[in-house]
């Protein structure tokens, strides 16, 4: 379900939303760093976060708060992760809530937050406050407040991130929008992955909670840049239920969820794509596994191999550290069921190498941006796909040579 | 135990060893690439191997005859692993044992073998003959024949790894020497750890086998590179009981193996700071745990972590990378416990960065090679200690710009 694999429908807005990102000077770049997202009624919301233990206080606020009915904003702030920042963290994440509640005329505990960007670093809430009343100011429901909104939470991104589905459901047409950041580095700083999702269609908290988690396993929990999982990520699902529908039918998720699926999918490789350094994405196929449990431990010790990651920006058809990597992985295997394809060509099979053009193959690595890995055993039916970018020099660049 | 605060006794031999190694063409740049290790009688040896699932033909050979109280020799060839080459790769091995029987005159079934290079290709057995034979004719017990054997075991190791320290066991001055090759790489290849420590103390096969598994879990198994474990890991213990001592008593089995780990550990570090493309050693220190094995796994991850491995490489004191990285390590702690301490200087305490000379810290990550990493936690009363070496440009370089 890559992004070339499915075709885009034109980007818009879902019903019964007003969006808006604007700059308040938080990134020294005087990029927008402040977007917020505002349901024209109560709206539920859902989340899913990061697993560290080292976690952000909005990650902390948001946690406590989703499933949520009675949603009406999220506003981030990117420059800054409010990560590390103790008691004062916490107050300023309910500060900002309070600030989003008296701008837009609704209740402070009807809002969410989220912030990306340096961590150990207090916010400055002089600047936070501005930002979120020129925000509340511009608010829109077109693409360009839609862009405004995508872009306020970017950080060292070099790409904006929204992805545009549409499904029928009881007789209407409803839209799933979302947006996202990926890997950046400001300052002493993580990757973070922050995304919104936004529809008109009309879920429970509990059902698009369900479905969200559901969802992020197989997309953004099936992704990585480099393997640091970051204390700030977030994924929210905010339903408007502004396209007049029934709440969603039983018969109907599976539908919904399909869509919601391909939007994550899609800002997922969007993420993978735009990876610090990233020359090519890899896409890691592993079939004929015992679980997906195994299938997707093979598939990340694959994709976290800074041998294969190097090989592949080398663009070499370098088997051994493949089916090397799925040797240490952990999940049983016998090596002699094992058989690999890069882009389509057999390299590996019945316990060795298989003779095969090793120009032809490093040539179609060059010349393609998606390096497509097929790795198959003989334990089961059971499958997984992970995809993450390969390792280049530019990325120790970018990492190795900021100084705190 | 670092290398660093460890006096080195002066290199010396075991008695009961005749060692060599040659150049038999193997390898093209024409260094040498077959080492040979014989005892003068039958001596014990004992091994720890890979447990990549995808193994060599010499870790299947050497794993069903070790602990092994008859050996008399271990013949070892670089520049090709004889991995994933199926039947006829074991074959190559058990051939290997018969050139060196008939060359040293004693019985196949008394041979161990190790290989190390490029995986895939099946060994040029004229070469290898040619080279055992005059390995066999080279044999010598001075420092001049224990550098060639040591040297005849590296790949693309930049500096020769021979680590010497005697003690006294029933009233006998015994010696403990080692070799050990690291991590590099000729063409299609991974990382490849191999090791013989020789001793001239009297063990029992049982008794060596047993202090080389806990002696390696503190030392070679605590160290790393990239992550990649590869398919040819191997380490033998090698006692001749030439110092004619009794066998070892339980009440000398803790001093010997002191010294025992002394010797591993100080080739251990040899391989991280000769670590591909390395410019400092992290020393990874975990405290305060509820158990070792949570310990271990906060230090892995740390040391697994690319933004903390290029922040290492570009002498940047960032203690966010670090502390998130034991956040998302597994192990359950409060952050609010946490003290991390980068040589010496405390960055991060109850929760928070603490101010520091951030010039200063960098400037002593410039100016040492070596970089403790300290992080403690308020679990128990378990540590842990990793080391591995950071990740730089020349790494990618070196793993990526080679084409097969």
């Amino acid at each position: 379900m890559s992004s070339e694999s499915v075709s885009r429908v034109g980007l818009s807005m879902p019903r019964g939303f007003q969006v808006s990102g604007v700059a308040c000077g938080i990134k020294s770049s005087g990029k927008p760093d402040v977007s917020l997202i505002v349901t024209e009624k109560p709206a539920v919301a859902a989340g899913v976060y990061t697993t560290n233990r080292v976690c952000a206080a909005p990650v902390i606020l948001d946690r406590q708060r989703t499933p949520m009915e009675g949603f009406r904003a999220v506003v981030t702030n990117s420059g800054n992760a409010n990560a590390c920042t103790g008691e004062q963290g916490m107050l300023d994440s309910l500060a900002m809530t309070e600030m989003t509640a008296r701008s837009c005329g609704i209740s402070a505990d009807q809002v969410l937050v989220m912030s990306t960007g340096i961590i150990g670093e207090h916010l400055d809430m002089k600047k936070i406050q501005a930002g979120i009343s020129s925000a509340a100011e511009n608010l829109g429901s077109g693409l360009d407040s839609l862009f405004a909104a995508a872009d306020g939470i970017l950080t060292t991104d070099l790409v904006r991130k929204v992805v545009s589905r549409t499904v029928e459901l009881d007789g209407q047409e409803v839209t799933i929008t979302g947006i996202a950041k990926g890997s950046g580095m400001i300052a002493p700083n993580m990757a973070t992955m922050l995304g919104v999702i936004m529809t008109d269609a009309r879920l429970s908290g509990s059902t698009a909670e369900k479905i969200l988690q559901e969802v992020c396993e197989s997309t953004f929990n099936a992704i990585s840049v480099d393997g640091h999982t970051s204390t700030n990520d977030t994924v929210l699902l905010v339903a408007s239920g502004a396209a007049q529908t029934a709440e969603i039918s039983n018969a109907d998720i599976p539908k919904f969820q399909s869509e919601l699926e391909i939007v994550c999918s899609e800002l997922a490789h969007a993420i993978v794509d735009d990876g610090e350094g990233a020359t090519h994405v890899m896409e890691i196929s592993v079939t004929g596994c015992g679980s997906e449990k195994d299938a997707m431990t093979i598939a990340k010790a694959i994709g976290a191999s800074p041998l294969v990651k190097t090989a592949i920006a080398g663009a070499d058809p370098n088997w051994g550290r493949i089916v090397s990597a799925a040797g240490y992985a952990g999940p049983t295997f016998d090596p002699i069921d094992v058989t690999l394809k890069v882009n389509g060509n057999i390299l590996f099979e019945m316990g060795g190498p298989v003779p095969f053009d090793q120009a032809a193959v490093s040539n179609s690595m060059k010349s393609n941006r998606v390096i497509c890995i097929d790795i198959s055993f003989k334990e089961g039916d059971s499958s997984a796909c992970f995809k993450t970018c390969d390792l280049t020099a530019e990325y120790v660049r970018i990492n190795a040579e900021y100084h705190t």
